[in-house]
């Protein structure tokens, strides 16, 4: 087995059974009567990813009180609503890989990716409405606003070309980090919806999903295909400013300046020149200033929960935060 | 001003002033922070429809008593699920042409298009918290799951070949109907609350709903692109059965069959392979049986309201029915 997947198996061990309920919900979420769509379900059940989110709610239920039905019904509802904006994700970039197999979109096509990540995100609200719970409810629809305004808005900034580093944090804050704030502090609101435990699980997962995506991010200059199961240089090729870049821009001469965006506004970036701006922001400092940034979310994670007794729970939520430093995928 | 929009402003006469109400809720509702959101909005609400849904939600709501907040923003909820679904149906259509321009995809490509239809869905689901009201959350989350499961089993029939007159019309009753339907009934749980009142406007708006999508399946095999302002044959084009085609399918000697599907198989259909198949199913009895049941579903509906005593809002409702029967947009 791979030594992320070791690792994360040893984090969820308390929490084993409590997955399986979740699974149960999760599973009974997707059926339909459309014979298509249980294809299609298929299909995603059998790529699924590591359940990140889902075991964030149940560790953060766990860490407030015991975890209720409603605790395994928000698990599967946050990861519906990440499946469905992945399968958006797939169509708008056009992406061919992700997780290492042909995404959906190839082997469906456009037109059933949208309407199935449609179709999921309906099943994610059918089961929002059953947690009978407004301030869940409250919670999750602008954490769901926030996702696709944070991709517009980098959007928007790839296309102007006016990203800035605090620009960029608010953006990530939005189409990564609100999901996975969310899923924690969903732990709080199923069960001792003090709030209290909310902004501390809320902070824990906000900080965590700003590490996650620098780590993305670094991935996406510094990994390789068969690694990280995603196209390496993805947004670089795309010129979406990430971390490393947009530090790196900042911080290099002018005609070191010049030659960057040369690279950059190649309409074809093949692994030549993404080597070649590898190694540009890796010389100005780029790399070293994410990976900083990367240990400062982290540790800032970890302060968020510092104030509940130590606990194997605890423990496993810390050893998350290590997890996201460490991945090799 | 064209004879339908005559019309229709006839129809809105009584609700002017409950119409400027969810105006305002429906300006408010797309309000962002980031930029290129606001542009895209901008467009969308240039390049408005009919307000079909709102106008339905608003009369139903006086027809059961009079409309609180709740009916304003129920009205500019179905009406931001609406908009949602047509950008959405544009990305996986390809369509070049929607009420007469250029679709927002032509303009802001299809990964724009994802993400302002999810984006616009999120804010419908914020606007659907705000009311505040497990009923209607309910009636609109079963409702949303509908309208993607009925369109992806169209394209399942389309695939296998398999569409029969009774799951053509469970088709159109998911994806089209249930929507207008839900709008109707929300008229009712904003106001009187009352089982019966749900019953009645709910079957309103369903029946209507259907004779909605029939009228529409006319215009695909009779209508041209100046006309309707969408691309006639397009259903056609796609190999999706509509009414006139399965009935007439059913209605044709084998060598006539054989001949249909030639003429549907081929990969380009041009002006000259649409009339031939047109005049096929005129003359096999499509066309009269299509509009037979138009107007059987639209006194289906009307007489869904008939047990309410006559007033200028039911007269607008049972002339809605007809503005849909004799429309040429």
């Amino acid at each position: 087995m791979h030594q992320d997947l070791i690792t994360l198996k040893k984090i969820c061990k308390p929490i084993e059974n409590d997955l399986k309920e979740f699974q149960l919900e999760f599973d009974n979420a997707l059926s339909s009567e459309v014979r298509l769509i249980n294809s299609i379900s298929k299909y995603i059940i059998k790529n699924r990813g590591k359940n990140i989110r889902p075991i964030l709610t149940i560790l953060s239920s766990r860490l407030c009180g015991e975890p209720t039905p409603n605790s395994y019904r928000a698990a599967a509802m946050m990861e519906l609503l990440h499946i469905a904006t992945l399968i958006h994700d797939d169509v708008v970039d056009d992406a061919t890989l992700r997780r290492g197999r042909p995404s959906i979109n190839k082997v469906w096509k456009n037109k059933l990716s949208v309407l199935m990540g449609d179709f999921i995100l309906s099943k994610a609200l059918i089961n929002m409405v059953r947690l009978n719970d407004f301030d869940a409810l409250k919670q999750i629809s602008t954490t769901a606003e926030k996702l696709s305004a944070g991709e517009i808005l980098q959007i928007e900034k790839s296309i102007t070309r006016t990203m800035t580093e605090s620009i960029y944090f608010d953006m990530i804050n939005q189409k990564t980090a609100s999901l996975i704030a969310t899923s924690c502090e969903l732990g709080a609101i199923t069960t001792s919806k003090l709030e209290e435990d909310r902004q501390s699980t809320h902070s824990f997962g906000q900080y965590l999903g700003m590490a996650f995506q620098i780590k993305d991010d670094l991935f996406d200059i510094l990994g390789n295909e068969s690694d990280t199961g995603k196209n390496s240089g993805g947004d670089v090729k795309k010129n979406m400013w990430t971390l490393p870049l947009i530090f790196s821009k900042n911080n290099m001469t002018r005609s070191q300046y010049r030659l960057l965006n040369k690279l950059l506004n190649k309409k074809r970036k093949d692994g030549h020149i993404l080597k070649k701006i590898y190694h540009m922001v890796e010389e100005t400092g780029g790399i070293d200033y994410a990976k900083n940034k990367l240990d400062d979310f982290s540790n800032r994670a970890i302060d968020s929960i510092s104030s509940y007794p130590n606990s194997v729970i605890k423990q496993s939520l810390v050893d998350l935060v290590g997890f996201n430093v460490n991945r090799v995928k």
